[in-house]
């Protein structure tokens, strides 16, 4: 037994004895309580603030009197008066022990807190983080003992922080020396140590205590667009997100024709590579600007993208990725730097995660979408569907997950579309079409206001209307077979087959106009033949996809269905079962999850517990190859119409009636149900 | 009791029971016993050969059976055909045990071997290098079972040899697709594991059986003179050697005006870096150039230097280094890529070794002295001068060791001598005077006659004689003081006062006319009065570095003394005594040792035990500061006159009589000993 007094820390439930005097953040280390400090009890970073609660606690079987920490002192008064703390919080660095005590430690003094944000669309991250950062003091100089300055600030981490095995990069010990004199040899390190390293890469040196933020980049590197969400890597929020189309579009439409690229053309691959990596670089620097700060403040990368993808942003020939086996190069997670990635704009030493693949056609993508929704855990059966270029598709629930990758092609992004553009202020995003009149209404990114509502013209006075994103292709095709201007073989009909002066002839086919602004010097927005059939192509090869893995898992029906992807949050569960994207399910259990793969890349990026967990998840994941598979071209071919026989979608009449008319004339354009789909 | 037949390894002892029918190198392989494979048993690469003996060992307590191995087989038959196996001789790896057998592994056999070679100034290397070499069969791969090849080369690796933790480099990523399909998917995989390191690295993968030598290059990175040695890592034979001028030259002599040039230009420093590295790119691609590989075949790379060019090699800045108390940035050895350093002339894998510093002004070339020449196991006090712009001074016994470094100035490498240049052919490295006439004689490099001598014309027919290279320049200095053309102090007496036509005025001082070719269009060749006050100051510091060593240990004398360099093996003892460049010691106790610094780099290149054997060496030797030691000033000046008083050279006096002159007639120049040292 011991007098000394005892010291509970809540939530955790830790306990222990301690000396009168010792402070209350010493003994939460001894116990090993979460409780943050980067200033090591310096009482400069305050990030170690308690709450001590008094009183009796008959749960605890403690009494704590108002004494029981030694008085508030200058440090926290001048904390006080410089910034504030909260009423009744303490710094736990200066509170010291002198009777038995309660200590909470509130969720913002864990380092492993779990941070709610407000956003909807922002996930509430569990912070696990490979960035770490502490301040030291390191010993000067003595020409008597000569030893580095880095021998010596290694020494200071093992003995204030047993912070051991410490990797320095030539580039920070270019900045060591200054630093830690402009600091009179008090510096703030942070550290980066990944889950599978033996070691920390000592990532920057700043001379004092250093409150900088340090960040993090998720990226969702698509085929058609690529998408970077820059992060506070204290707390998990996002800071900026911004988008650009990936430039090797012009090698190449579609996963495949790239490939051929790279088969073609003797250094084609590094061409893309290299176009690759110059738009990353752009997107940091342009990310980085948005909130004012250094892209050198840019610390960390985390990676999402398919196998291709993958392959071309390490610079790695595509070309066994577009003929059977299907071989990855590599398939295992990787923790490089990001200078091998010539990614110069970040911080020369930042540090890159790419999530592992799971098959040589199921990247990263789909595996960054696996750990958002954790199709594992799920009680029901979950069908998600995370829309781009290339889609992922996952099914499964706690007992089996499938999942296996289908080449859509970039329709659903808007490419391939005649007034077709990314989702930016001025797309057409909404589209409703009057079954009777067939005139249409629509919305533009930018604006929550209707064509056809007072107020709409100021509204997207500055943006103007310059196309058609992909959510609002997949409602303006959907709209036009409700109001019986497309038949399910995906015909237009003309003026006179419909009824409306807008289904204009094109050629030999017809146009459904959705928006006249040439009066205005503006766009002619038109649906055309070749969009529907584009349409009729990515959707078809989505829903084979998901009808393979049905098959695989032995069922015809799924309990619910998420759709994903940069603009999965986006597309209109209704348009899409109209459209025969996604097999039948109840309309109410058709969720949209936004950027799972992006989502996916934020969580890594926040947690090295999830990088582990996602590593052990893609072996447990069966994968499907859908271009060895004689049923997918099956699926594939009878998947063409829009909507498939109403028995196989019994949901859907529930909700739309559906017209039975037949504009195929047996002249005019047929061919989308005969016309071969591309696919290496 | 086995009643497997017994195996016993000669010359290791070690020994063990084998069913029949186990191959010798598998036997090899449970026992430990140091037996070569890079192809682990697939009888293509013969590195297992062994010799059986037959017969009765009384010792061993065996009788070995004629038939105590399989019998003689289509593989090794296949080897004896293509390539001849000795007599006697037999694949490790197809002999297999028959019954009791004594199995000696000839030196070539051992991974671990010393490899004795011939040439005098090859020091036998012990061999335990960081490449390492085997072949694998790797699966191919599986849509059913998808992992990455790397996945599969790795699962290879730990199966078939056993070696776990690999690091895969993108640069190697890039390459290993092709490789294991060219090869059917057998490679020789060429792997680094540093002694510090808990991982291996990737260095190459190769198609098939690769037989090709991986290369490694040992370099003394001088202030004045780059030399590195193309070593064969297999056996640490020297493969090529060759040198260049160190290119920062340009930015100052010494070390000291270059740290000047780093404080004084911003970005000085950079540059600097740029410049070094672009020679070390040269040298390395001259290098391989000379016996006809791809420089892309040398794989690894060690550097030895003094700090300040360490700092600059690194991109460090030096400025800490020119002030007290020269805190050197990193004093650890450091083990980093060929990348970090630009060396892109290497393979785009090659790693980096570059040997710790002792101290802020004891370098690295300081360590790999101590390396090569190992004071600390002498049981007589041993003076080691490792002489160049910086001389590295080691003094010690089997009980403690000194060390410090001594800026003698680029004049003993032929800079800053007015007819100076560094050793090449043409270069004058031999100097004699004639005591009575006067007339010099001399050899120059690349010819072993004199110049007195018959043939001596058409010898250096090619070369012509074109300069003085450091051991001649010293000669000559000496022999100068020999023949009474020079006073102690240093002065050159004038014509009338030396009796010779050769002592020429040269303003308000005189030289001497070593070589007139200006008859022939060839150079006036002199030793001018400047050129001797440019060696007194280079060997009044070099002296009283050894001093200053000297008084730390309480000591007068040493028992040996061992001259290294660059140009070490060239300096004549005699003529160094009579200079006053080192201590008095017994004229047959003064060695030289070649380039120390450089056979430290090899020893070091080809053993990653020799670098444990370093790093733990440095912290165990007494640094001496001589930038702030006063005493360093008092012997420094004291030894600036040639020689010194007698008696302080008693061992001179057996050996050569120096004529008593005098020459200060209150004109010329008499600067030499008042002249402030130049010094940081």
């Amino acid at each position: 037994m011991t007098n000394d007094p005892l010291v509970i820390f809540t939530p955790s439930g830790k306990r222990g004895n301690f000396p009168i005097g010792t402070p209350i953040l010493t003994a939460a280390r001894q116990l090993g309580v979460d409780l943050d400090s980067v200033c090591g009890g310096r009482g400069i970073c305050s990030k170690c603030q308690i709450t001590p609660s008094y009183g009796e606690f008959a749960k605890h079987g403690v009494t704590v009197q108002p004494d029981a920490l030694s008085d508030w002192n200058a440090v926290e008064q001048r904390y006080q008066d410089k910034r504030g703390l909260l009423d009744g919080r303490r710094l736990g660095c200066q509170a010291a022990v002198q009777g038995d005590v309660v200590i909470d430690v509130p969720p913002e003094s864990q380092v492993h807190r779990q941070v709610v944000r407000k956003a909807v669309d922002a996930r509430p991250m569990a912070m696990d983080p490979a960035i770490r950062q502490v301040v030291v003091d390191v010993a000067e100089p003595d020409m008597h003992e000569p030893t580095g300055d880095l021998e010596r600030l290694i020494a200071a981490l093992a003995d204030q922080w047993q912070i051991t095995d410490i990797h320095a990069p030539i580039s920070v010990l270019r900045g060591l020396q200054p630093a830690l004199r402009k600091g009179k040899w008090q510096v703030t390190v942070t550290l980066h140590k990944g889950h599978n390293a033996t070691h920390h890469t000592l990532i920057n040196v700043a001379p004092g205590y250093d409150d900088s933020t340090p960040y993090g980049l998720a990226i969702d590197l698509g085929s058609t667009t690529i998408a970077a969400h820059l992060t506070d890597l204290r707390d998990g929020s996002v800071a900026a997100s911004s988008g650009i189309m990936n430039p090797q579009i012009r090698f190449g439409e579609d996963l495949m024709s790239r490939v051929s690229y790279a088969m073609m053309n003797p250094g084609g691959d590094q061409e893309m590579t290299k176009s690759v990596r110059a738009a990353l670089n752009t997107l940091s620097i342009e990310i980085a600007e948005q909130i004012d700060i250094s892209p050198d403040q840019i610390l960390e990368a985390v990676f999402v993208c398919n196998p291709v993808m993958h392959h071309l942003l390490m610079g790695i020939d595509p070309v066994e990725l577009g003929q059977a086996p299907f071989a990855l190069a590599t398939s295992n997670s990787l923790s490089i730097e990001a200078r091998d990635l010539d990614l110069t704009a970040l911080n020369p030493a930042a540090q890159v995660y790419i999530l592992p693949c799971i098959a040589g056609h199921v990247g990263a993508d789909a595996a960054a979408v696996a750990l958002s929704e954790q199709p594992g855990q799920s009680d029901d059966l979950v069908l998600i569907v995370d829309v781009g270029t290339n889609a992922e598709i996952l099914l499964g629930d706690k007992t089996r997950v499938l999942a296996c990758s289908s080449p859509t092609g970039p329709a659903f992004e808007g490419a391939q579309i005649s007034s077709g553009q990314r989702a930016a202020p001025g797309a057409i995003e909404r589209v409703e079409i009057d079954p009777v009149t067939k005139e249409p209404r629509f919305r533009v990114i930018g604006s929550d206001i209707w064509s056809d509502e007072p107020g709409f013209d100021a509204a997207i006075a500055v943006s103007g209307i310059t196309g058609i994103c992909g959510s609002g292709i997949i409602e303006a095709v959907a709209e036009m077979r409700i109001a019986g201007l497309l038949d399910p073989s995906g015909l237009i009909g003309s003026a006179e087959a419909t009824g409306t002066p807008r289904n204009i002839p094109e050629g030999r086919t017809y146009s459904y106009v959705l928006h006249d602004g040439t009066a205005d010097g503006g766009p002619l927005i038109t649906v055309t033949q070749g969009d529907i059939r584009a349409i009729q192509l990515a959707k078809s090869a989505l829903y084979a996809g998901a009808r393979l893995l049905m098959d695989e898992m032995g069922v015809d029906k799924v309990d619910r269905v998420v759709l994903a992807g940069a603009f999965g949050a986006h597309i209109s569960p209704k348009h899409a079962m109209v459209l025969g994207m996604i097999p039948d399910a109840p309309l109410n259990q058709v969720f949209s999850a936004g950027n799972a793969a992006g989502t996916g890349a934020r969580i890594a990026l926040c947690s090295v517990a999830a990088r582990a967990q996602i590593e052990t998840m893609v072996h447990e994941i069966t994968k499907v190859e859908t271009a060895i598979e004689p049923k997918f071209q099956e699926h594939f071919v009878n998947a063409n119409a829009i909507p498939h026989a109403t028995d196989t979608f019994p949901e859907l009449s529930a909700i739309v009636t559906l017209p039975q008319v037949n504009f195929n004339t047996g002249g005019g354009d047929n061919a989308g149900g005969r016309r071969r789909r591309r696919r290496g």
